[in-house]
């Protein structure tokens, strides 16, 4: 995620017994020990870059001098922290070394330095570092975690004396996710399995003390890419105690009003951001409920459904005279990064689909109260959306003052259930044939895309679907799905440079979900 | 010191006893927590630039997002570490604050970068840092020791949601000079004042673990460089354990054929430098027959005597058949940057000299045969100079084949005594008059001019000389005395670029010891 926005006075609101509860659950990190699988070399390739196995593994390099430059693989996607051991051949060291160093989830990135960057958001995001070593042989453990296949080092200088050889060099991995948990397919489709395997990937570097949306960007604890997470977890690692502790986290840092925030940071110590979104809010409501259903722990239920419904009654105070959810021009819900996408209808689709399972968790609770309310609130916002927002002639939601078509809108509309299940079916068959108005842009708008196929049992497409999609990124050399991929523009950025896109992230990691909710036998 | 030459087949000889000794003699470090005087702008000002005080002391920065700066004067030349909190204001830190940190000994060094720098020598000098922040607030500790009086720090980015604030910003200056020890100066004139206070400034700045030639560059134990310091040190800081210390590493850590190195290396450990100079291994006899001058330590004297020895009987052999050193292409002779310059009258000067004070301390130990034989050769090279390298006609020493003229040579034949005392006067005041041939282009050239005037009661034209060279350098702003200073040529390098030239130069700090041998009442 990226643009954001910034609620009015905005403070924070800690219930300390939750953090607690949340902090209790903070995961032991796994680690790994990594070397490079062998030195390659970066080389222009059509539009993009390419690394070319240099044919040799890597123990140690060459002695390098001023200029000389060497790019390790890592053989795929890492997460953690590096180390290596710096020496000197020739004479004693008379000046300094300083190294450049440069990651890169992709060959491209090992292209953009922090001083060619002009995309728009933050530079800092380049992961680029630039050292000083006053003092050989030296032992290098750089502080910061990074995201990475490819290490590129460059020498910017030493000294016509004495050269440095680049030697025992680590990476140390970290996760907590473990490997073991996972159980394992009944599949013979090879592209499933590729497709569950880079999803595992992806989830696994995900995993942190937290989940995180992107190992690389933002490194934070976005609701969005949570829920998603989470139902991929349940039937993939099955730390559900991290889903859990994230829970309680969100539960316990609410923004004004009791508002669950559209992310959290964890450190210096935890908070949630300004930032608040429509829809992430309301999927507080979705990960307790998919939460339950996967666990069964009525105790976290309990003690967290009181937050939930507060989103439900938040989301409620702004549905206008007609009942639909009052549009807005700022960035105020996120549905898609779709150039131009109006959010009402996705919205009003998302408002309902929680209030069902609003309902629904107010039922398996014992509030019938609550949850007639809830049904009555739900039947409503559908019938509204019904009356203003179903455009009967064309055969497709609308949204907005100017009655946008969007794939989304359609695509929530189905998840929402809305209409009866045969009109949802033959709704969701025009949407492939016509592909109406704005077209989903991200694995994150696809994964619903793919639920919503699945769901009302059109299986073949969703699987057609799911392997044209995350299919054509593994062909693209994909090690762990991307943060933003669109079929028609591969070299997309919404941050108008490609270097700071996030190349392995969470929201992309449900092709795993979807295989061993759906496709396993 | 810059240029260098390699031995072949170079190896270290290791005295255990020795640098045992050295090594017992470390200095504990002076630290001094050191706050920036104020905020400054950096603007141009002729063919350089200047810090403007912007009016304000320093606390803390305005709020900085990308590309704002701040630049901070520290009030006048520092040696240490710097640290400094971070924090941020506006919205929780939405991704890690990048800033580049550029450090300057004078204003001008703040505008070279290190992707601008052209010069010859390492650009790893250029004291200039890229970091990340990932987690705001941060207390910054820099892990390098820099030498500046200037800091510049860049916000190369934050992000929109965020800008980071700058405060309690602290140098903690080392050295291991300790002011308390320099005797007060009895001298009204305040041109004697002002080079004494930044003769000791450089002096201070420059004795760290070791007499050390710059902190900003080479921070290494020169021989050269060391000699000079020695002599100052005898009468401002006397810390004569320091000299010692320098002796017995130099004696401890020989080259091969125990060979004095031109300079050593303490970290990671101890170690010679593979460059051999005549004039440098020989001033190990100077260094040892100064020490024993000014301490009476006859313990020292007694056990190093042998090194001092070694390094004389070396330097004979590499006489011709004329008894005159043989003059080689290599950079085998250090003397002075001077462009051409040819080494070996000043080299045959430098033997003499110190083949006098050779015999000088074999008396001293009652070594009565050593002190006859050396005395003859002293004689020997004085007699194959008068022979072969005087020429009466023009009244000056000659160098190599060429028969070069230069004021070194003569400044050194002067301090060697070679002519008679008379003679000796005369030969200076025409170097004064008639300004032959290659001119002095470093302070530590200067040195040698001013002390053979000095020496041989020119004390008016000496200081004169002295508030003309060293004088000019505090009429153009420094706080330290420079490694190099062309009155001709105000911004030379022999380096090729300026940004690496050392404005803080131990050989540079004599001026100290001038006013306190010659001058103070």
């Amino acid at each position: 995620m990226a643009i954001t926005n910034k609620i009015e006075n905005f403070h924070m609101e800690v219930n300390q017994a939750f953090l607690d509860k949340a902090q209790a659950l903070a995961p032991s990190l796994i680690t790994t020990e990594i070397r490079p699988a062998g030195a390659v070399k970066i080389v222009s390739c059509g539009q993009d870059y390419a690394a070319q196995e240099t044919g040799q593994g890597f123990a140690q390099s060459q002695p390098l001098g001023r200029g000389d430059s060497l790019c390790l693989d890592f053989g795929d996607h890492r997460v953690g922290y590096v180390s290596f051991n710096l020496t000197s051949v020739g004479s004693p060291p008379d000046a300094p070394a300083c190294l450049r160093l440069r990651f890169g989830e992709i060959p491209y990135e090992l292209t953009v330095g922090l001083s060619d960057y002009r995309g728009e958001i933050s530079s800092s995001w380049i992961q680029e570092e630039l050292i000083h070593v006053d003092i050989l042989p030296a032992q290098i453990r750089l502080p910061r975690r990074y995201a990475f296949r490819y290490l590129e080092l460059v020498v910017i200088d030493t000294s016509p004396k004495y050269q440095v050889v680049v030697g025992d060099v680590v990476c140390t991995a970290v996760t907590s996710a473990d490997r073991a948990a996972v159980p394992a397919l009944n599949l013979g489709d090879p592209e499933l399995l590729a497709l569950d395997r880079v999803s595992l990937k992806t989830m696994e570097d995900c995993m942190q003390s937290v989940f995180e949306d992107g190992p690389k960007r933002d490194r934070r604890l976005w609701l969005g890419d949570l829920r998603l997470q989470a139902q991929t977890n349940y039937v993939t690692f099955r730390n559900n105690d991290l889903v859990k502790r994230c829970l309680y986290l969100f539960a316990g840092l609410t923004q004004n009003e009791g508002r669950v925030g559209a992310c959290l940071f964890m450190e210096p110590r935890p908070q949630v951001d300004d930032t608040a979104l429509f829809d992430y809010a309301l999927f507080f409501v979705s990960c307790l409920h998919d939460y339950y259903a996967a666990t069964g722990d009525r105790e976290t239920l309990a003690e967290l459904f009181p937050t939930a419904e507060r989103q439900l009654e938040l989301a409620l105070r702004e549905l206008d005279g007609r009942g639909i959810v009052t549009d807005r021009d700022t960035w105020w819900c996120f549905l898609d990064w779709g150039e131009g996408l109006n959010k009402q209808a996705g919205a009003q689709a998302i408002l309902i689909y929680t209030l069902k399972q609003g309902t629904a968790m107010a039922e398996w609770l014992g509030k019938a109260d609550r949850a007639a309310a809830l049904r009555t609130a739900a039947g409503q916002a559908s019938q509204a959306a019904l009356d203003c927002l179903w455009d009967g002639a064309q055969g497709f939601f609308v949204s907005g003052a100017e009655r946008q078509l969007s794939w989304i809108s359609q695509v929530w509309f189905a998840l929402a259930k809305v209409l009866d299940p045969g009109e949802t079916v033959r709704l969701l068959q025009r949407v492939m044939a016509q592909k109406p108005g704005i077209p989903l842009v991200t694995p994150y708008a696809y994964h619903h895309l793919i639920e919503a196929l699945m769901e009302n049992g059109l299986r073949e497409q969703a699987v057609a679907a799911m392997k044209g999609y995350w299919g054509e990124m593994i062909r693209e050399g994909a090690d762990t799905f991307w943060e933003l991929f669109d079929t028609n523009d591969r070299y997309a950025s919404p941050y108008g440079c490609r270097a700071v896109n996030s190349f392995c992230h969470a929201w992309s990691s449900t092709p795993a979900y979807f295989i061993r909710t759906y496709l396993n036998p």
